[in-house]
């Protein structure tokens, strides 16, 4: 079988059912895997959830993985999505994004378990929440209203990133598999390990983190990759400790 | 001033107020042009039409304007769509339809009028009112499920021709330059001499600076994130020469 890239979403807190209807039939209407959801408003999907879903309600709606988001940072490669991307003072959390197509292209030779995180319909994801993905991705939208609906955005992002996962026509010739994510956690604790030892300032070390996290997440590393960059960190990080 | 195209929704008896909504929010998100309905289900938007608008409710719903099909054909280049595109027995009249790229790729050495013509929540167009239309166009979807929501289906076209609209769809803030190349450079010889304090063979050596050329390379850095790098290893250098 032809493996390729398995889009999962990811709704944090969805506060209205509508949306998690939406996002529902968005899955299934672009072949994407599943849905999962972080605190959801109730466990039982409401009737306007299954009146959103249209026909996914019974199977993507009614089998959407109530889930935390250690349990989806610690299986998937993280997409952070956002519609805020001011640079300023945010540290690297938020900066620089990726556009969806973007993302298309740089994950058109990879395979592996990706999860598309979205946010709070009010205010989105957290710069904490943020701060732990693998890369922060955002529509690019009329900088006057740039703000899409969470349904709307979901849609969106399911379209855009649907070439990836029509039968792999054009992804077979030479795929990767994306690095482990439990590996790639690894990599980011012994690489603030490293930080620790020669970053004094507290702060600084933190956005220096985040930096690496968002610089090692847009390039999508290959297990082979995580292995060796873990490699060269642990040695230097026993040449310093020696 | 530039021209360019210049794209309207239409949509033809909708029912549910809050795809009305959800179409002017589109509208506002990708800098369209406005928002025109056919028979809509009363002419002053109702509470959930305005909810589902967010900031667009005040200017781009407040403003849709009650229209005909006959005034449409007659003032634009009419797109239609559909999401059913079997062709047997139709004669041409939803076959061969475009996708959503291609149309942005044909209209984008095109000016004008455009309208993007949207059917009833359950039936779509009829097939007379598709007759009528300059060309059809579908969104590439799981044939299990490829009915989308009216309101995602306005989002969909409205994200993937934004690119065609001036001055619309853009990140505003978030292009960043290209780090300088010989800021890169640099921070690949410290690289490399980081590789020689931890690594004693010369083949591995070498292969690590190849895979770590290659993995910031895809990540694109930033001006910013070259700097911060650079600072993180000369401070390991310096630690494991200290």
């Amino acid at each position: 079988m032809a493996e390729g890239i398995r889009l999962s979403v990811v709704l944090v807190e969805p506060q209205t059912p509508g949306n998690i209807g939406t996002a529902a039939r968005a899955v299934k209407n672009f072949g994407l895997t599943g849905l999962q959801l972080v605190d959801p408003p109730t466990e039982e999907p409401t009737g306007e959830a299954r009146a959103f879903a249209g026909q996914a309600r019974e199977d993507v709606l009614a089998t959407a993985e109530i889930t935390s988001l250690d349990a989806v940072v610690d299986h998937y490669h993280t997409i952070g999505t956002t519609a805020t991307i001011t640079a300023s003072g945010q540290g690297h959390v938020r900066f620089p994004p990726t556009t969806p197509t973007e993302l298309r292209d740089t994950l058109s030779s990879r395979t592996g378990d990706v999860a598309l995180v979205f946010g709070r319909e009010g205010d989105g994801l957290t710069n904490d929440e943020l701060a732990r993905m693998d890369e922060v991705c955002t529509i690019p939208a009329d900088p006057t209203y740039p703000v899409l609906n969470l349904g709307q955005a979901v849609t969106v992002f399911a379209y855009a990133l649907s070439p990836l996962l029509q039968g792999g026509a054009h992804i077979d010739a030479a795929t990767s598999p994306l690095a482990d994510p439990a590996a790639t956690e690894q990599l980011h604790v012994y690489l603030q390990e490293l930080l620790t030892l020669v970053e004094s300032k507290e702060h600084k070390r933190a956005k220096s983190g985040r930096m690496l996290r968002r610089v090692l997440g847009r390039a999508h590393l290959t297990s082979g990759e995580v292995a060796t960059l873990t490699g060269v960190i642990r040695r230097s990080i026993a040449a310093i400790e020696d």
